[in-house]
């Protein structure tokens, strides 16, 4: 139960910082009310919705459109109030929220994936990823945006550390379920919220290195 | 009878003025005929077909695969007739034309996805509005081009009206449901034609500001 | 038995290809690890489960995960050996690994859609492409690239004229089903091999030119 209600209240405040930060990213590039909600519903429900589909179930806001109406709600707020939104404790405050968003839906999405049985130990990892940062994704697609496939932002590696330790902890411990749910979770918060309090990102060796040398692509 | 006449014309005049505008959108960009038939397909089954994978049932080309070959020779004879297609009397009527198709397939979906009882009364909205711009959103990404998501053009807005209306009329007048989808789309066709004629584009409060006082967003 | 054998080994080289090919091309831009094995995953996997959310059937890979391993690997080999793969040698091998994977790829979708009796004619072609250059569109997009629709290069235009083959003899000569498969499998491979060969790309009166004359498209 209390458990319950803290997945609960970790659900909206991530739904929240979803639409909020969605909203932030593409306002500098000047966006109506309209896109602004539009943007900050897809990135709130984008990567969830991407899963259902590739699982062949019903798309979880089907069932509850409670994730729609708070994510439009937050996207109207930070519209109107930008000013608050952007300001550096405000916006702090929802980096993290949305580092809580970000390990809740990939924990939740790995463990929905396993349940199911589908793609054995490889799927549940590559869903739990898209979960988490799929709206976002979409979101720069639809900005035009660099998407943060491209950037050197820590952002999805913790998702991948996180959803591989559970998976792990699912195919070899399945009577510790609950503990690898709880150690997924707080790894991704931890290395997430790591990141954002040093601004870390990722060393120049775990990057390709633009050079003029390569051959043009095939495409 | 009379009515459903009325209904299929519109529907080819929208599946053919979806083609050319979007092979006249991607034309200056330099385009071959094989991607302007893609570009031109996609544009005018793509909102529709996002929209079958999100409620789950068999898109609906695969029925009628009349929209696939109209849309394919509309793109094949605009790729030709470019300088016909874009004189100013000719694209103009496209633009009503692509009107009038915003405006039936938005409010057809709004029905298809009310009957099915998918997502209470607020999906019907969204993927009403999706049915009638997702083709256009896909074709912008594909060819590299801001999405109207992002513009200032009136596109979606009187979709969103005119779905909401008719949802309204559902929710609370059920008996007057032709009345309401025959308001949904005259409101959509009336505020969209109204846009084009005026040039209308959305007010300067209703858009964010670009300012670079914001902090970068979080990935 | 044989061609089974022949059919996996393409089938395991294209995976490959698509996926080193992926990485080569997204590579100058600057990309991390992880960046780039997702990158090298989706090319290799994308156009497939496009097809198959389409189609409505279970995605290909969560019965075989072996695509998505053989991808991983391909990715990372690539990442820490790129100055190996991007050597005129080896990067020319992979471009007629690439071929052979899309001439297969398409080939086997085609068959796939027809045989479920999808969309009567049109579908298995329309799904026949969208199979084989999916996974590269969707890449390019979420690189920021210009997608192949929009480039000279051909590389779409085979896998349209060797799935009208197929599905010509499939519809009217079904007794030479297997030489269809196969016509339709060395034409795209042929032709694809060919404009790498001799770096072919669509003559200029097939292309639109841009101008400056056209008025602005609608959204």
């Amino acid at each position: 139960m209390q458990l319950d209600n803290i997945a609960y209240f970790i659900q909206v405040a991530g739904t929240i910082a979803f639409a909020v930060t969605a909203v932030l990213a593409v306002a500098p590039k000047g966006i109506d009310l309209f896109g602004a909600c539009v943007m900050g519903i897809i990135t709130a429900i984008g990567g969830g919705t991407v899963r259902d589909l590739i699982l062949n179930v019903p798309v979880f806001w089907s069932d509850d459109l409670s994730y729609i109406w708070i994510a439009f709600g937050a996207s109207v707020a930070v519209f109107f109030g930008q000013s608050l939104f952007s300001r550096k404790y405000t916006y702090g405050l929802m980096l993290y929220f949305d580092a809580l968003g970000v390990a809740l839906f990939a924990t939740q999405a790995t463990w929905k994936v396993w349940q199911l049985g589908f793609g054995g130990p490889v799927a549940p990892v590559l869903l739990g990823i898209i979960t988490a940062i799929g709206g976002g994704v979409i979101r720069d697609v639809l900005a035009g945006r660099q998407t943060l496939l491209m950037s050197r932002e820590i952002y999805a590696v913790p998702v991948l550390f996180g959803t591989v330790l559970y998976v792990l902890v699912l195919e070899l411990l399945p009577q510790f379920r609950d503990v690898g749910a709880l150690a997924c979770f707080s790894l991704i918060f931890a290395m997430r919220a790591a990141a954002i309090h040093w601004s870390l990102s990722v060393p120049a060796w775990l990057m390709t290195k633009p050079s003029s040398g390569n051959h043009s692509p095939p495409n």
